[in-house]
């Protein structure tokens, strides 16, 4: 499946950043996603989760094969991911998750795909831990939204609700995240308390 | 990271296929990563599971954004999957596994990362469904082997073991898959049996 992937549309919308490595640092030096693995790799390390980024999906068209040296991509295509960026096991659950950035002082829907919020939504229905992580980027804050209220807002919106979710709702029925040095963003902590009534594991 | 990784020597190597979709069509004219695929599709349909094969990590080095067209990546290079190549939820319960085919009638270890069998060994251990699919072309016949017996014959075979796996020993050791109409490849149903007693959804 080739489609036109918007990158350079998405690039020109500064009210929202993609969670790329190379992309705004945050205050801390790192920028969100990379707050995001480097948790990761602590929560590995420490045997408390396995949780992966997915890779990028690429359609690759050509590929060269020079000698002596890694075959070469010469032609390939953005797609449109399946489904979120990040999943694993924790406490023996499935968790699953999407990641964004925003400039702005709320998350619009023009930002998350449909699919991806049935997806959350499917997660959820077969117990799974399913959330939506936002990064305010000015305010340095990143919030973690239990996904039946995505599901919700995003289904109100599809039928003349509002288009996106003010901070001031994220700061209601949200969580915030604690920034640590390490790790850096401790979502699990978060994840502990909206899903397992702030047991620690 | 971008690595050297070894595809036109993957492609010269008779004795395993890359699971792709344009490889080798099984008898029932489906390739065996299809099948998978396919699979998931209906068990997603069919509200059972929902699982995903993972995208193909790729290094993006290089993009021209043409006018009035989608972003065209122009260099990029295949890194080593973190990973395995599916993971979802089933029966509320983590599930991942690595895919392989294989022309010979043993499953070579070259064909696996030792991170993958390290990541199995992990998600077993963590209370997921883990295991690894070795569909053997010649045959037609795809085995479902349990986490910790690839771990252990792996293990093994760093001691100065096997380095690979014969058929023989997936005869006895591990579960023949059922193929049907549709789903083509009832791994599911294998799952039930190894993980659940035999137990139906």
């Amino acid at each position: 499946m080739k489609i036109d992937y918007p990158i350079p549309k998405k690039h020109s919308q500064e009210t929202l950043i993609a969670t790329k490595t190379n992309s705004s640092k945050s205050r801390l030096g790192l920028s969100f996603e990379e707050a995001i693995n480097q948790s990761n790799d602590y929560y590995q390390q420490k045997n408390i989760a396995i949780i992966h980024k997915k890779p990028t999906p690429v359609q690759i068209t050509k590929v060269s094969y020079p000698k002596r040296a890694a075959a070469k991509i010469t032609e390939g295509y953005y797609k449109v991911p399946s489904t979120t960026d990040y999943n694993g096991i924790y406490r023996g659950f499935y968790i699953d998750f999407e990641a964004k950035q925003t400039k702005s002082t709320s998350f619009s829907f023009s930002h998350i795909y449909e699919h991806q919020v049935n997806h959350l939504d499917r997660i959820h229905r077969h117990g799974g831990i399913a959330f939506l992580l936002v990064n305010f980027d000015g305010k340095n804050e990143t919030y973690l939204l239990d996904a039946p209220y995505l599901v919700q807002l995003y289904s109100d919106s599809k039928q003349g609700g509002r288009k996106s979710i003010a901070y001031k709702y994220f700061q209601e029925f949200a969580h915030l995240i604690e920034i640590k040095y390490t790790p850096r963003l401790d979502y699990l902590k978060t994840v502990d308390l909206v899903y397992f009534n702030g047991d620690k594991k």
